[in-house]
């Protein structure tokens, strides 16, 4: 029977990763190594309900699993946003899904393809993701960051996960790092998120642009977005800071800052030194790099200075599916 | 060869704990259900090297196996302040301690006893000891606090001390809670050491005091301390708070909130819901709890807010013994 068992997880060469987002589910064949072979996405329709959030995401699988021997696949593996079981694989809350209060993700999916079925958050995916086969490959234990929309992440110990005993650990985006300051929409004041989310960046570099002297000079970044200040994201605004722009330059290397600063601090209670950077604002110049680490260095424990490394995730927008697969691999 | 090691071990009954701090050395025969049965405490004269030191805490475990059988002993705890090695018992820079760059203490302890010697922080001890035998024994994940001259803490998950990858997690009292804040002996701004340790709170006290208008009143804390300000202390400050004196019950009540942010602050990254509070001011008036309780609940993700406690440390001063032995019990 052993036997039996070593031949048959022998033939089973790759898992389905699935990458559940508010606005597009992607999915790939991932194999042992991390590779992707084969990958597609699809809308997931999140407004219209969880049912056919499902069945997007069963059309996305099957087509996937079409594509493959079925005996070959060792299993799903689904990173969501929200709040996740890992015992039952339900989903909570997650954040732009219509009519969704708890729903029996990994039952549904298990029922659909009797395939072992996984499924946790999608920051702690990534995370784990750039552990296994990214930016973190060396490193035993670091602070994860997804800088993009809001900031998330997750904490890897000892190569694990650390879940925390609720399910609910990694929230960086929440460490206030001014008990008066911003007005987070968490409720809280002065959250890391407040300062630097995507939003909040976006919204600081117009109001700066706004309040530049009109003496007939255009900032790089009203050029990049043909006067719409509305259109104002940080791939532009990286774009002009690259370029020279003071504006971008000062908004980013402000934002360093204050992420150096937060990090800091969960880095002296945590012990760690190690930080990788994911999400979309993480494409950053170098220069942001440099504040990130300028501070934490100005601001960490003397004793735990030694090591500190903040360095840019590897895999990108393929961190979900490829942590999402090694659920099962 | 089993059987001779268990009757060994059966009639090992108690071992030493030993508080190491800069200027008392605490040490006790403590039992396995955490009683001390006999304890006693000597000058650590840490003014006078590390040798000096040493001796003062060979005498005091001499003077203690003296009074039992030594068979019975499996072994002695040491609880030390610094960074200390798990591995080779080693303590560096303890703060307060005159010369002393890195000793091995453990080894020196080890040769004049013949007995297991473990050597672990202070802070770290002391919530081992909460976790085993006081206020944490009902949670299996918590976060221990040491408010006292300064704030440090230790962090029990799944039952265990937390040490971190380098030995050095749990420093509660440099969280910032804001970036551009009070400077902190550490180099960082607004660490909440730098706000709620015992030389802040009496400093601020006194300050207030001085600011009120001369009309002929006198705050209770002035007649705590005869006039003295430079007298007043977190005990000094409770004591007139119980009276319902208004400057205390401000300064202790501003203080309890602000340790609530930096708590929600890492409990959002942790995922923890409760809190144990040791150290000198955790004597403080329950109102000072309540504070600390409302303003974590205010703060903290949505998610996290069910369950959230913050309680008294039980064992008082005697964390640090029970803590140490329980390192070898």
């Amino acid at each position: 029977m052993v036997e039996k068992q070593k031949k048959m997880n022998a033939r089973k060469t790759f898992a389905i990763g699935i990458d559940l987002g508010a606005t597009t589910i992607k999915a790939g064949i991932v194999e042992k190594n991390g590779n992707i072979p084969d990958q597609l996405s699809a809308d997931s329709k999140a407004n219209r309900g969880p049912a056919v959030v499902i069945q997007q995401m069963i059309f996305v699988i099957q087509e996937l699993l079409g594509r493959r021997k079925i005996a070959e696949c060792s299993g799903i593996g689904i990173g969501a946003p929200g709040v996740i079981s890992l015992t039952d694989g339900t989903v909570q809350h997650p954040p732009n899904f219509a009519d969704w209060t708890k729903v029996d993700v990994g039952k549904q999916i298990r029922k659909a393809f009797k395939l072992p079925v996984f499924v946790e958050n999608d920051a702690n995916c990534a995370a784990m993701a750039e552990a296994r086969y990214g930016a973190g490959i060396e490193f035993k234990d670091f602070l994860f960051v997804i800088w993009g929309t809001g900031v998330g992440g997750g904490i890897i110990l000892d190569r694990k996960i650390y879940r925390g005993p609720h399910g609910g650990a990694g929230e960086i985006g929440h460490i206030s790092i001014d008990y008066n300051g911003h007005r987070c929409n968490c409720g809280n004041y002065g959250c890391i998120e407040s300062y630097i989310g995507q939003r909040y960046l976006s919204q600081r570099t117009k109001e700066i642009i706004l309040s530049l002297p009109r003496d007939g000079t255009t900032s790089k970044i009203e050029l990049l977005v043909n006067g719409k200040l509305d259109k104002i994201n940080p791939a532009i605004i990286s774009e002009a800071a690259e370029e020279g722009d003071a504006t971008a330059i000062t908004v980013l290397e402000e934002a360093g800052s204050l992420l150096g600063c937060a990090l800091s601090s969960i880095m002296n209670v945590l012990d760690l030194r190690v930080v990788v950077i994911g999400g979309g604002v993480s494409a950053a110049p170098a220069f942001v790099y440099k504040a990130i680490i300028a501070n934490i260095r100005d601001r960490i424990l003397k004793p735990h200075k030694e090591g500190v490394r903040v360095i840019r995730a590897k895999l990108e927008n393929n961190a979900g599916i490829v942590g999402a697969a090694s659920l099962v691999l």
